[in-house]
């Protein structure tokens, strides 16, 4: 820790600087939903310069990342919160984590978008479409939360990630048919099996950022009850995996 | 925060509150290993017991992190620790969410293997048997480091990520060829890409932990000159996904 930095931080107020935390979290989750609204462009439009910004960006949420912890960790070390506040820093890293983990995944999808445009690509895309605007909403409403410090909308995003899920294993069926129909689908497929997988994962993350939200607020762990999405093969959405 | 619980940690000392914070992480490095060892036995042995063993212990390794990040916030707020021994605290957290992630992991590989064991696989698994040996070692090695407060290990760790990669990538290649060769290897094919990117994120995560003990030891970023692995179809694994 520089002292120079240090002091300047002492200087102001502490509600300056939840002030100036809030915001980096609110700048970052901006900046995640923009990826995540690139790759969803890159996938549905065929959107090549989209796909390169929603990989761009990446580097800078990273760093965006790694400020908010560093901007977390001073706190800690020179304010000694208590209580709400405590919670709310310890989160703010949580948040940023998980936000730092759907840019990931939106700059993966990106990527993959890349590769699935130089291939023929006999059905159609409604059903991945579907999703990124699922998970976009999601994402939009997680945001929100974070940025109102707003319990209930992380009530609302947690229990709607069920239609991310369901939607996922849709599509997870429909693609097993399109390969089993055509060989020349395989790889096509593959790409899009997995791109729905990220796209489920960052609903995923969407989900642990409203629980970290109302955590944060209520001092409270969500209620456990929320109904669970269909899933593909056995296979739990809570298994991450 | 009960006032019981702080009352007792006050009269404990420091030293040993960090000692049982290390003994908390080093606990749930073992647990988790031993659930990466039961899903390799589930997926490689066609062990069903080794399987739901792994599945059982996810929730004895959620626990665990709970508790671990509870240690940790009390810590902070009681405590206001400085420098090598915040970033210590902070970093805990950290390894602990990657420790859980790597458990969910081996749970969904585990649960995926329950359903491969009722196909037929006409082909060899000795590729993603590899994948599993050398996830285990890394994870081993990263548990050690942890325990140990040993950065040349992390150091390690975070270097030999890279045959992982490469493993990931020849066994991708060979489950497309062999759904292109019998579409009725499409189903027990996709299963066993998903796993081996399970396994693949392992590796990734136990990379993170390796990252973080070097962080946490040494106060610096680890030099980022690591060499990368040979990536499938253009998508990087620093991606995440």
């Amino acid at each position: 820790m520089d002292n120079q930095g240090e002091s300047e931080h002492i200087v102001k107020s502490y509600e300056q600087e939840l002030g100036r935390l809030k915001a980096l979290l609110t700048q970052m989750g901006g900046m995640v939903e923009a990826q995540a609204a690139n790759a969803s462009r890159a996938l549905v439009e065929h959107n090549s310069t989209a796909a390169s910004y929603a990989v761009q960006d990446d580097l800078a949420v990273d760093r965006l990342e790694r400020e908010i912890t560093d901007f977390a960790i001073r706190m800690l070390a020179l304010r000694q919160p208590m209580a709400a506040d405590l919670r709310l820093i310890v989160s703010s890293m949580k948040i940023a984590s998980d936000l730092e983990r759907i840019g990931d995944y939106a700059a993966n999808v990106a990527k993959r978008s890349l590769v699935l445009n130089e291939m023929a690509i006999p059905f159609s895309l409604s059903g991945v479409a579907n999703m990124c605007r699922l998970v976009q909403e999601n994402l939009k409403n997680t945001v929100d939360a974070v940025g109102e410090g707003n319990a209930d909308r992380a009530l609302e995003v947690w229990r709607s990630d069920i239609m991310i899920d369901d939607v996922y294993s849709a599509i997870f069926r429909e693609q097993i048919t399109y390969m089993m129909e055509d060989p020349r689908n395989i790889t096509p497929c593959t790409h899009l099996l997995f791109m729905a997988k990220n796209l489920e994962r960052m609903g995923d993350h969407a989900t642990n950022i409203a629980e970290t939200v109302y955590y944060a607020i209520t001092g409270d762990i969500m209620p456990s009850d929320r109904p669970k999405g269909e899933s593909s093969f056995t296979v739990n959405r809570h298994n991450g995996a």
